[in-house]
């Protein structure tokens, strides 16, 4: 894997240790995961704070940092014949550790004998690292604030390194998204889409940092099923982000015609998006509260639908009421990095959250990752959407809900309009934010042409 | 997903009831598996046996058989409004219980009021289901063997729907695999043709079953590392096959030259692993132990390896001390079906293993998961190889081991030579063995030609 210099490792670690002052940490590498059976497991990946402070990315390896003696230890085993037999031979640990600035190695079994009550360690996300932790501390895992804070306060600046690996995520990222733009024609499956993303992330040598969204169905947030075939009028979805070997990756969505030409409707509700993204990267920048923009795209695409006559009266009631999340359910953006959700495992109210903001428990503001000021280095996404889910107008219709701010009658004549998100990343940087990349055109017009290639021959 | 008639899951069920005759059985459906974060999973997969019996492909299921009763109950829960905002509607769960005839369904909740001392159950090979069953009956899980037995005794056995699916599954992983040696051409990387064989499996909606091999050093038996630019000269073995909805899958390998031309050498060898898998082909049939055509196979391997010269003095010796494993460290094959080792999580020495075999602890044999007697309607891989590995070259030869069957000089001027396999899969009919799907071709021409076609233009 690609790797930062030695030293970054040690002086990251250093921070960590300067920051706790005292004490010891447990860094808990991940495992193998089994699929359907414990030789079949899903592609490997590291978790993300390991890699973060260690860089190995290797199963079956810990960590323990001695904070107040300034030691760093890796616990592993070197491969035997048989693992070299069966999964190749591989650098030795001793070696592997002194690129990462770690002297010591210790074999797995020497783990236990180094643990003791009151290490730091991170809230545990895979069943894996719960039941190791029961089994080490003989108690339910109860991390670390502390930890966490710290965490969150080196990860959440980016380097230089880190922010050119960011780039060459998007770089990629940009490429696969054209590619499927290019490819796409009536008739193909989303499926089939799905297979030239996928191609692309094996010509880049990289994977998909996450399961990638690419529907017809694009009201759907989170939905991965890609049987439906492309017809005259889809707008078709993808949300789709690499990985690069460093772990960083990228979180772009597009939202094209199928046909390569938009319906009226569909351009406006599109172009009412695009002017959503434009209007949150304008204001974008330091000292400005994530949760604003959210708010200040929420206000335009209100605008935007009052236009296409699906909204109506005061836009700034209709937010401050909720009255949006009828078309935006969701949050405008996270944070990005070495997670596609940066250090979601580490809370969401710590990461994307600090006072005066707290976390909102009503529907939509309840699913915004981010909302605190950002500051110099953060990186993040700016992802506006407009989704018309049939069975929320049905709910909130039936709720009388937001009576005076939707049209419930001409909502209802486009209840299968679908969805359209565009999404794109950014470093904030001195004086705003910077997108990552070559730009991945977001123009109505520019989508169509792309589409219109139609490189794929059936 | 592809579901089997309703009468077949409620016949499946009654058999496992009449076997057991009394007690409580617990089905866990697999969870997610988290890969960084929570939120960020793996694609599901469904445990297998839950399939089997439930058919029902999505996660956060559970099932109890009350046998005495029989009774089956499904514990799950419909989806709420945000749920729906956010992965979509799906059929309700009652409705998708009574099409694999489970008439009572029940809150998740609920699973608690059920369980009780005595349950039976399977093997976790999850942590999830591990942390579970802990946390369920409060002590280290023990499978019932009781169950282990009568699930295999069952899922060994397959019927005319799941021939019909591991057809299907071997057919489209025939198209893969053609494919790929297709658009095999030098300078492409091992990830270009892993990124070929996706987009195969995405055009016909289906998963690869495993991560693939696909490699330029196929003497490594389970690499996942792609990196590797094709040069002249090099081998590609291809080891891939592809799961179909209902969760049936293929488990092909062919190992073909980068340049579309075999040397004399590579020629020779690939001659002498094609000869071993006819031998077993010929051989295999129902009564005969799958070892016996594991040690034939093992035994034409030597003859051939004595004609190139790496090997001599007496096969049947040879063989017998073990000498073999310098080449052919694994085993012959293993049963297919819901699972690419099929049941293995069950336990190779239930499933492959009957009186009187015993699994051996031998370098090479302990590999072999499969040693019984074939039976009718078993599915099976017939999977012959020769890999040669240097740091295993330079153990025995340290040791002084089969120095009267290797010739280690002229091994040592091949020790980079890589590794070859072919594999095809089989069902045991009542004379003998068919092979599924159409036939991938074996004959090394046959394979030069297709890598000849060479359709990819870079």
């Amino acid at each position: 894997m690609m790797k930062a210099p030695t030293a970054v490792y040690k002086e990251r670690r250093q921070r960590l240790c300067d920051k706790l002052g005292t004490g010891k940490i447990l860094f808990l590498g991940n495992n193998h995961s089994p699929r359907n059976f414990k030789s079949n497991y899903y592609p490997f990946r590291q978790d993300s704070s390991f890699l973060y402070y260690f860089g190995l990315d290797l199963p079956n390896l810990n960590a323990i940092i001695d904070v107040d003696n300034h030691a760093a230890y890796l616990f592993g085993d070197n491969p035997t014949i048989d693992d070299i037999v069966w999964i190749g031979d591989q650098e030795n640990l001793e070696s592997m550790a002194s690129k990462v600035g770690v002297d010591k190695v210790l074999s797995s079994s020497e783990l236990d004998n180094h643990l003791s009550d009151g290490m730091h360690y991170l809230p545990p996300y895979t069943y894996d690292h719960t039941l190791r932790l029961r089994q080490y501390f003989k108690q339910e895992p109860a991390a670390s604030l502390e930890l966490i804070h710290a965490v969150i306060e080196q990860r959440s600046y980016k380097s230089d390194f880190e922010l050119a690996q960011l780039e060459k995520a998007v770089e990629y990222s940009t490429v696969m998204h054209t590619r499927v733009m290019q490819h796409c024609k009536l008739g193909l499956k989303e499926s089939d889409l799905v297979g030239i993303a996928n191609q692309v992330a094996y010509e880049h040598e990289t994977v998909l940092a996450y399961q990638p969204i690419l529907t017809t169905q694009g009201q759907i947030l989170h939905t991965n099923e890609y049987h439906h075939v492309l017809e005259e009028g889809d707008l078709v979805l993808f949300d789709g982000g690499l990985e690069v070997k460093s772990g960083y990756c990228a979180d772009l969505t597009r939202t094209f015609p199928a046909s390569g030409k938009f319906t009226p409707l569909q351009k406006e509700v599109y172009n009412t998006v695009a002017t959503a993204l434009e209007k949150a990267v304008n204001l974008a920048g330091p000292g400005v509260a994530f949760q604003e923009l959210h708010l200040a795209s929420a206000r335009m695409l209100v605008e935007g639908m009052k236009a296409i006559g699906w909204m109506k009266g005061n836009t700034e009631d209709a937010v401050t009421t909720g009255a949006h999340t009828m078309f935006f359910q969701c949050g405008l953006g996270h944070m990005l990095g070495l997670d596609v959700h940066d250090m979601e495992n580490l809370g969401e109210q710590y990461v994307g959250y600090a006072p005066p903001h707290i976390k909102s428990t009503e529907f939509g503001l309840k699913s915004l990752r981010l909302a605190k000021a950002l500051e110099p280095n953060n990186c993040i996404t700016i992802e506006p959407g407009i989704y018309v889910i049939p069975q929320l107008i049905d709910k909130f219709r039936a709720e009388g809900k937001f009576m005076e701010f939707i049209n419930y009658n001409k909502l209802e004549a486009n209840r299968n309009f679908g969805g359209i998100r565009i999404e794109d990343n950014f470093v904030v940087t001195k004086d705003g934010v910077r997108n990552f990349g070559p730009q991945l055109p977001t123009q109505a017009e520019q989508i169509e042409n792309l589409v219109q290639e139609s490189l794929y021959q059936v």
